[in-house]
């Protein structure tokens, strides 16, 4: 019996969330991973360092991995590759540039020498087990990014990575319309598409609109410029870079991710920067002021982060001053908008001037926003659309567009991470759902923090401990002392001294006079008690120790 | 010896934050109050329920205060005059449906009947003490709001309260240009103008165009129509009820405020609603899906609002069902923007149409944008100029466009809560700097959740507790007995059971070792231990018995 012509298509990123992109393809005893991305902490996920996909699904069939592709080089899509291949020593995919990235991230790690890295340029063609994989260029905010062509037994499908329509792109490289066109041509099944922008109408501005905001930001500056983006921004590098000998001044990055990338990038001819104009930050802070450019991260308002550390007079090596122009090149990720409110605020109140994108034009997105999906869905005309990259929100409106330009409502699929689709004799049907939720990654251990864990957080967030540890007589069940009582999070040192003293009398009260021995039942009537004096309820645990 | 003639504008809520506005206005021995608002907290604020501006500054001057005018009835303009009432029982000034807002708030509190309240319309003129109050309507997305003309014996203040400049508002009353005029004429020296949207360029859509955008989402919906927005909207309320009978469906309000604003605004005429047309809910929910519209709150996506429970299906009346339209007609709160979208994300999931503001514009701002703020200015012509409501970043971006419109930025007052500014023979200078920071209400409490409170919970959210009880004997200094272990929010009860009795093995060898005592010691020893283990810090709590 020969098997169906099946490819199963298998989203363990990036679909109803965004942030973390992992998609696997799998057709018969063969599987195709693309990107490894991670995501970083909402606001109610306490204490968590960062979130990468569920990949249980590989976890038992990592020898039947014949690749992993990566589409470019940013955090979403690159940062879980680590925890991946310790699971799924699969050999690796990427453009030159992202490659580099990918190995810097491996050697900080002391896995630079366990891994396959293959470099697939964007154009070239691989075969990777059964699936074809033709890459084509995208415009994106980093340079040599590309989308996949994949061909298989059971059909073809186009998957895009971040895109957007660029037509005047930093390093003059715009995204091959000439590929999806023949690729079109050839007839497509599936499409997955980036949903991000889905919500924003029109067309993105180009990279390019960034030059003459920060020439004007550099025209009028006064003293110091810092600038603040993503490390994997090589195109907002060059920008900065350009204004820099423009302007004449000198130009440093600080912080290691920005070194490093920058190194990265420069050498492999993806950032022209000239060695005068470069300097170390040492040297910067010993020019004077109108002749000086810093590059940093923070952009996101990271409390850790060098501009989170300036706004707040924390720094190490250097103070924000009077006269220091700080501009914020990016846009809040969802979720961190008062974060970065609050750091623009602090950094006014030193006396910067601070530019951020409701200012000048110092970002742009580097997504196609409504009128370049509706293009790129025309241009490759697909049998079937499945919206990515994006919360269920932006993925719905996504579909919407798809229907706008005419793909059948039936022929779109909203499906969410852990759903998986299969394709059979070119039409697609939903299969079983696989796990497909969050893994927390918190200090040594990915995945022991669970919801039941962050809901307990929570809990003690909210309003704090109250402990009670106990002395009994084991025969008389009376007191032996006065109770100790531990709280934190709870009331001002103040309440407490009227508060505490009060708790001690009703507990002895209750042990001394009933002989209540049941933790349990001490923890309800004290939580009773402090909720009738505060009307908060703190966590209330009791330990005894009878003796 | 005759006394200076001086005025000082005592800011206490609004300016360097948004959402807890109020202001004092002092003149020798009399003091005039504007507005007396609250403010939700902000994500690191845990466990809080409300922040009310911190005006301390008034507790041992409140027989020297004459009133308290409010300029319109949202709650970051009236949310916590209850609270001021309490301190400060001075006579209150509102116009008609502002009057009738703070009537029902302090009925809730059983203060009805202890306050002075007065009816201030829009364009009438009072004296407060030394202060001659003349009120000018502004727009807003509250009917009956206005501004405050305040002439002193030091000067004439105009203090616009929230505004914007609506040529077509919902109740045809658009903002009292011709007063405004003459206080030109008149010479104002000082405007305090409503900063909120100084980063917005262009000029705020009118209330108008959102009746089309309901008209066209009342057209295509098959079933219910779920509205949420706030209870204070009451022209939103009026926009409702004019489609809701334009489309033959009955309206019922939903939720205590909801239910009680719209009584009130009913009666006092400033909503128009035909009795056939409202139904309670129990109604509602008897009639066929397509004739039926629910109005209520929960457009932030608040956890415990009725939008909140139908997005995770824990609404007690009725649940959210496919064919359902939900309608946000609300921007999110800066801060808000994550649970919003999360609360989108789980109505899309449940199968509902969602509409929110990215997709129609069924909400506009309330406030003045660029170009409505420049006019005021120019209208007013002000000698100083003082940006009000806003963080920061508004009123410094307030101040630039000040600036663009030739008011000399010496004459540019960017100040901050509790930085009191002098008014004396016309001409402004900073004074003092009183408390103005925030003051946390939670349960009963008020102010006494302090900073230190909040760093503790922050730390207890972060990683968890981890308590340890012992029993020692008093003499050998050996412990008696296992030690008890509870820890919560730290780990998996998975990862408990293996690491759990390799801490009280590790506890159990240092005290019976060398007869460690000491708690802190113990706590120090521990901490390391599972940081070593798991990288990460849970609060350690040792408590000790000896017997």
């Amino acid at each position: 019996m020969s098997k169906e012509k099946k490819l199963r298509i298998i989203p363990l990123g990036g679909l109803g969330e965004v942030g973390k992109n992992m998609m696997a393809y799998e057709y018969q005893d063969d599987i195709l991973v693309v990107d490894a991305g991670l995501m970083f902490p909402e606001n109610d996920m306490l204490g968590i360092d960062y979130i990468i996909p569920d990949f249980e699904y590989l976890h038992d069939k990592s020898h039947r991995v014949r690749g992993i592709v990566i589409t470019h080089g940013h955090e979403d899509h690159i940062g879980a590759i680590h925890h991946v291949l310790e699971r799924v020593p699969a050999p690796v995919y990427a453009s030159p540039l992202t490659r580099g990235l990918i190995e810097v991230k491996l050697a900080r790690r002391g896995m630079a020498n366990k891994v396959e890295l293959n470099t697939l340029r964007a154009g070239e063609t691989v075969q990777i087990g059964p699936f074809k994989v033709e890459t084509f260029h995208v415009c994106h905010s980093i340079p040599d990014g590309f989308g996949l062509g994949i061909t298989t037994p059971a059909g073809f499908v186009v998957h895009t990575g971040d895109f957007k329509l660029d037509h005047t792109p930093v390093d003059g490289w715009p995204t091959d319309y000439a590929k999806l066109a023949e690729f079109s041509q050839r007839g497509v099944d599936i499409l997955l598409a980036d949903s991000t922008n889905a919500e924003r109408p029109g067309w993105t501005p180009s990279e390019r609109v960034i030059g003459p905001a920060l020439d004007r930001v550099f025209e009028a500056a006064p003293g110091r410029i810092i600038i603040a983006t993503f490390a994997s921004l090589i195109s907002r590098m060059q920008q900065v870079a350009d204004a820099a000998i423009k302007h004449k001044r000198k130009l440093a990055f600080v912080g290691t991710s920005m070194v490093d990338n920058a190194k990265i990038a420069r050498k492999m001819g993806y950032l022209q920067v000239p060695d005068e104009t470069l300097v170390s930050i040492e040297e910067a802070l010993n020019l004077p002021d109108s002749q000086v450019v810093l590059m940093c991260t923070g952009s996101q308002g990271e409390p850790s982060s060098i501009i989170g550390r300036l706004s707040t007079g924390t720094n190490r090596q250097f103070d924000l001053k009077a006269g220091d122009t700080v501009i914020l090149s990016s846009h809040p990720i969802p979720g961190n908008e008062e974060g970065v409110s609050k750091t623009i605020n602090r950094m006014l109140r030193r006396g910067a001037n601070v530019i951020y994108d409701a200012i000048a034009p110092v970002h742009v997105s580097g997504h196609a926003s409504q009128e370049e999906q509706k293009l790129l869905l025309n241009l490759v005309r697909p049998k079937y659309f499945i919206p990515i990259h994006g919360e269920l929100r932006q993925l719905t409106r996504h579909a919407a567009l798809a229907r706008e330009v005419g793909i059948p409502a039936e022929n779109i699929l909203v499906i969410e991470n852990g759903q998986v689709v299969e394709l059979v004799d070119g039409k697609p049907r939903l299969a079983e759902r696989i796990p497909g939720g969050y893994v927390f990654v918190e200090g040594q251990s990915i995945g022991e923090v669970d919801d039941d864990v962050m809901r307990e957080r929570e809990k003690l967030a909210r309003s704090g401990i109250f402990l009670i540890n106990l002395s009994l007589d084991k025969y008389s069940g009376r007191l032996l002392d006065e109770p100790e009582i531990i709280t934190r999070g709870f009331i001002s040192p103040d309440d407490a001294e009227a508060l505490i003293p009060q708790v001690q009398k009703r507990v002895m009260e209750i042990v001394n006079g009933g002989g209540l021995s049941q933790e349990k039942v001490l923890e309800d009537t004290v939580r009773t008690l402090l909720y009738n004096e505060t009307k908060r309820r703190p966590m209330v645990f009791v330990t005894m120790t009878k003796v």
